[in-house]
């Protein structure tokens, strides 16, 4: 006998969630685990919708197991913590992104780039090590391993940090790893959804003026576009960093990286370590993501709005004053 | 008046040149300029065919001036300098690659990367300094700047030190650049032909074996196709170089890069003072490039064989034996 995901687990969660590739969203009752010794359980307070969410509850990626809660921007108050959890203790802020677990023994966990291990285990939608499948922040509470638990400092106000959690880090590692986070250093953003919108667009007249300027580009596009313009846009040995991921291949014209040296990376959310970092600079630098809070029931207008860039920027649900058991 | 290409300097010169798209090379009688106080003077011994003479005889990138002698991969024994040349003396062997000027005072000429400098002047089909066309090396003289000329060391032999100021420079570069040049680490190269000669390709089930293994790959290969493969055999944050210029654009995906924060960079022949370092490294290290040897009147049969992929792996000519005033 297969326990349902109401049963299999012995804490009752209620969440929100697709059912099939229609992507509509519904109350769902399920389970979270107990709370193992390495574990810290939370009230889920906040979650964002990420453009991600919206590509999993249609199964668009085609990596998609339903029924499927989503959500990877969570952030809420500890109720408990394992035996051997060493940082985190019961009324602290947390948050859990777009991870929950990893190998940690591979050369990518050894450099604190969780995210890079072949055998990352994604928030939702996931089998997790004890083959259960794993449940995103639609929901009223999450329960997950310490090492995958961010600490969220006091001054930040939490609503406007649960964006961070994925869409922050996915801009901000990139700066910092391919070098483009130095004083002086002129820096362009494309996309202004989600995770582009830090930066301010510029009009044609303002792009043609800007040609072989920019030490970098952080490309957030997650649709088909053209990479002639951005290449066009760096200097010699500028960078073009994709943190989008459109479905269909790009245009790529060899020529102009030939010509300027230039390179195009891709970039995947961040490590545990630097994700804490980046909430702390977040903190001390009162940054936050421009939101527009949501009840839960109005999730699937939220979608629709969503892909049609009818938002600034980022919508992030008020689990905790409107996921109610009884919904 | 507009002086011909015989009359507007006092030095005559004998060369093949390709006069239209045809390609079709034959004799052409034109100047050389007299030896200015920085420029080094040379009988021009042997000279490379690379697959961008073969584009640009035909004008295949849009760029070319007709009379057009080809050839960047020029080797010879110096028989004038003048007064201001500090490094150089009658007797020496010297090469000159793909450039023969740059402004010298941009960012780029500042780093020794006169190969990015916006004013680099190509060594043949572009305008120098006095307005004149440059013409490349299927020819019996030369005359250069002092600061594009290679001091090739005495035990290197001059005919398959030939490629090494094209082809050679243009794989040594982005290796030492892209810091693919460590020992231990794991190097492919795509694409088996003048340029890719130095690797072994390998078959598809060492294909298969040997994906997400490598630190780095060289790509070559200047036709279009699949960057997939070539992603899937990186391992995380492994660098594909592109050095090849196909003339339509490559299909990128994106996911695989941001997957394994990859890059695709591009890299263009290398800077004077790496060249001379290539070359020193090369002659310490007994390396040459593996090559046929051809007479001048050879040269458009070796042209059709060359697009054939029907060498191995260099078309160099003998011209200091072959082409004569007479011919």
């Amino acid at each position: 006998m297969v326990a349902s995901a109401e049963q299999e687990h012995p804490n009752k969660a209620i969440g929100w969630a697709a059912r099939d590739t229609s992507g509509v969203l519904s109350p769902f009752n399920f389970s979270r685990r107990e709370t193992g010794e390495k574990d810290v359980a939370f009230k889920v307070l906040y979650c964002g919708i990420c453009h991600s969410d919206f590509h999993m509850v249609k199964n668009e990626w085609g990596s998609s197991t339903y029924p499927l809660v989503p959500g990877h921007e969570i952030v809420g108050v500890v109720t408990e913590v394992g035996s051997k959890v060493q940082n985190i203790k019961v009324g602290d802020k947390v948050g859990v992104g777009c991870m929950v677990g990893s190998c940690r023994s591979c050369d990518s966990c050894a450099d604190h780039l969780e995210n890079y291990c072949p055998k990352m285990i994604l928030t939702y939608s996931a089998k997790y090590y004890d083959g259960t499948t794993t449940y995103g922040g639609y929901s009223d509470i999450m329960v997950a391993d310490e090492n995958f638990i961010v600490l969220i400092p006091e001054n930040l106000p939490l609503d406007g940090a649960a964006p961070l959690l994925c869409a922050g880090i996915t801009t901000y590692s990139p700066l910092r790893h391919f070098g483009l986070d130095k004083p002086g250093m002129h820096v362009g953003v494309v996309g202004l959804g989600g995770l582009g919108h830090v930066a301010v667009n510029t009009d044609q007249n303002e792009m043609q003026a800007a040609m072989g300027t920019m030490d970098g580009i952080v490309d957030t596009v997650s649709a088909v576009h053209p990479l002639v313009p951005l290449i066009g846009l760096l200097k010699t040995h500028g960078k073009l960093v994709m943190v989008g991921a459109p479905e269909k291949p790009l245009e790529l014209p060899v020529f102009p990286l030939i010509m300027g040296r230039k390179i195009i990376g891709g970039s995947c959310i961040g490590g545990m370590k630097e994700t804490q970092e980046m909430i702390n600079f977040a903190a001390k630098h009162n940054i936050t993501a421009d939101i527009e809070i949501i009840p839960i029931d109005y999730v699937n207008t939220a979608m629709d709005r969503l892909v049609k860039a009818d938002v600034r920027y980022r919508f992030v649900i008020d689990i905790g004053n409107t996921l109610k058991a009884s919904s």
